[in-house]
């Protein structure tokens, strides 16, 4: 464990100017830790040996034993690597990064490769394509002690093993995912900061029908306060993972990670598990209840509009001076609005005259 | 007709500062008018003579023959008689005027008080309690023609003839309604205006869970352009009705009315059918299908939150930054919020410390 004590300092984290409160920290065997987790907060568990044989999947290793699978690798300009979805489409939306497909040997060379201008994030999930080297150390993850949570807390399947190896400096934008993950850190330094699911509204996500669903709209290192005003009473929960930590980040909790600055290569595996089925709806809800009926609803409409502007209108009919402040938009063209009767007042304008009657009209 | 033509002159009229363009106004003969029922749009038929048999409908003959039945009658202190409806309750809210209960006689003698301060509105659907002669009167209405409107338009039933008994003066606020309404003056003037329903964003009606509903919450004797500022936007189509004119008040329309000044009482009679079953959904959906949809998913998050606080917490959180311009409140709580984790943060932060590892906290 001390062996981290010394392993980073300070000046390898980016400053932010919210308040960012230590995140429980907890060695393996500490009740502490399932009270946190039965109750869907988030902690880091030290010593659960959850992936110890993963802590010698350094680059040479997994170049030599992964196997000739092709591998998702996102290749960007800047240090960061903001998610889209590909199967959401709108008009003007530019992919902040390029989405590759590469044998491992070619991320291998393009990371080594001095005179590069792109930065580079493998993620990848595990599949049957990895060889048996890989095979063997992936049966001999500690299956028992995660087996014993997911059974403790009654969660679905395990949905998938994402394995992220990242440069460092990379930065993952702060965004929620919907299921319960035990984040764990293999080798390399990675710093997260979360933000519960009560704070979604100083966070600002994209409209679900957006390509960055699920992803604040907020450029932590940009935020923009005229437009997520409320941005300005964020307030995270820190730490920096070392190898060997697990981090249990409950769903819909915001997470933001960054690979330290001159910390080499950070490989880390996700255990993406189905949240536990909803016990008995309780008054007020939860901000996850919530959160889940926000993305219901948001989904509903688009289904019933198809089309995500008529979507944009929609809501803001539904909340604007109603639920919302209102702001006066000389830019908002009312002729834009779906079921518009600009055509009505025409129309009626037209034939404001029928026979024999039309005066009485001038006298309104 | 021409009777009508110096019953009245503008300045027995309102002054609003927004546009008003004139209603058409047909003959009964008019295809005009069959047109433009048929596409939901308003219309002042002139020679229907759907009630002319109420046009006798004075307050000296509906006191002798209306009979001992209860009537509706609100009592307000001001001109303004803005409905609301009782079975909605929210915290301090109080009713801007008084519903009481009267026998007939009592409305007329409270009428001809001289003294009063108050002033009166009767609204009283036509039930089996009215006297013979009402029947008859009733009975003698052109029912020939009005359910040849129902079926050339496919509408459903009539559901309630409401008796509307305004002093000079009253005025009902904007609101729509859900039904199809032929609108008929049996005396008096009224002054009408409609708005159409892709004004809907320019009227800002209520929340559905207000008692106010369906009630635009602009004040239009002074519009308050900070919390509405798309009012200045609104167009409003206009008509004085008249003894015996009949106005097609389609559903969803927004409506003003104002009994003119130094006009005496004016009797009106509602015709309400259900609107006729929606057909093929066709896209973009029209103005009034987007305010059934809102409607029913401000009813359906209603139902699931329970608590119309909740509600407004919801509606925000949805579209605050994301589908509306969100605005800096510093009087916004955070921890009014429902599923709020101010518990959560002091929880972590308690516990910031588990056996042994609290060290690593610090550093982030």
């Amino acid at each position: 464990m001390m062996a981290e004590w010394n392993a980073w300092t300070d000046d390898q984290l980016k400053t932010y100017n919210f308040p960012i409160h230590p995140l429980p920290i907890c060695s393996v065997n500490d009740p502490q830790a399932e009270e946190l987790i039965k109750e869907q907060k988030p902690v880091v568990i030290k010593g659960s040996e959850l992936i110890s044989t993963a802590q010698k999947w350094d680059l040479e290793y997994l170049r030599e034993h992964i196997g000739d699978g092709e591998f998702t690798v996102y290749e960007s300009d800047s240090e960061s690597f903001k998610y889209y979805d590909d199967k959401k489409v709108i008009d003007g939306f530019t992919p902040p990064m390029k989405q590759r497909r590469m044998i491992f040997s070619e991320f291998y060379d393009a990371i080594k490769n001095k005179n590069r201008t792109k930065k580079y994030y493998l993620q990848q999930p595990l599949n049957d394509k990895v060889g048996p080297q890989i095979v063997v150390d992936f049966i001999n993850f500690n299956w028992k002690w995660i087996k014993q949570q997911q059974m403790n807390n009654n969660w679905g399947p395990l949905t998938s093993n994402l394995l992220l190896i990242s440069e460092e400096g990379n930065v993952t934008p702060c965004h929620y995912d919907e299921q319960e993950n035990f984040y764990s850190q293999a080798n390399g330094y990675k710093r997260v900061i979360l933000f519960p699911p009560s704070q979604y509204k100083y966070l600002y996500p994209h409209p679900v029908y957006h390509p960055h669903d699920r992803q604040s709209q907020v450029d932590f290192d940009e935020p923009n306060l005229k437009l997520f005003p409320k941005f300005k009473k964020v307030v995270g929960f820190g730490t920096v993972l070392g190898p060997g930590d697990v981090l249990y980040l409950p769903s819909y909790w915001f997470h933001y990670f960054e690979t330290l600055k001159n910390s080499g290569i950070a490989t880390a595996i996700t255990f993406w598990y189905k949240a536990a089925p909803v016990g008995n709806i309780t008054y007020p809800l939860t901000a996850v209840q919530l959160m889940a009926m926000m993305r219901n609803t948001e989904k509903m409409i688009l289904e019933a509009l198809k089309d995500y502007k008529q979507v944009d209108i929609f809501w803001n009919m539904l909340a604007a001076g109603r639920y919302c402040k209102d702001v006066q938009d000389d830019t908002d063209d009312e002729d834009a609005g779906v079921g518009n009767d600009a055509s009505v007042v025409a129309k009626l304008g037209d034939i404001g005259r029928c026979t024999g009657h039309g005066d009485e009209a001038k006298n309104v």
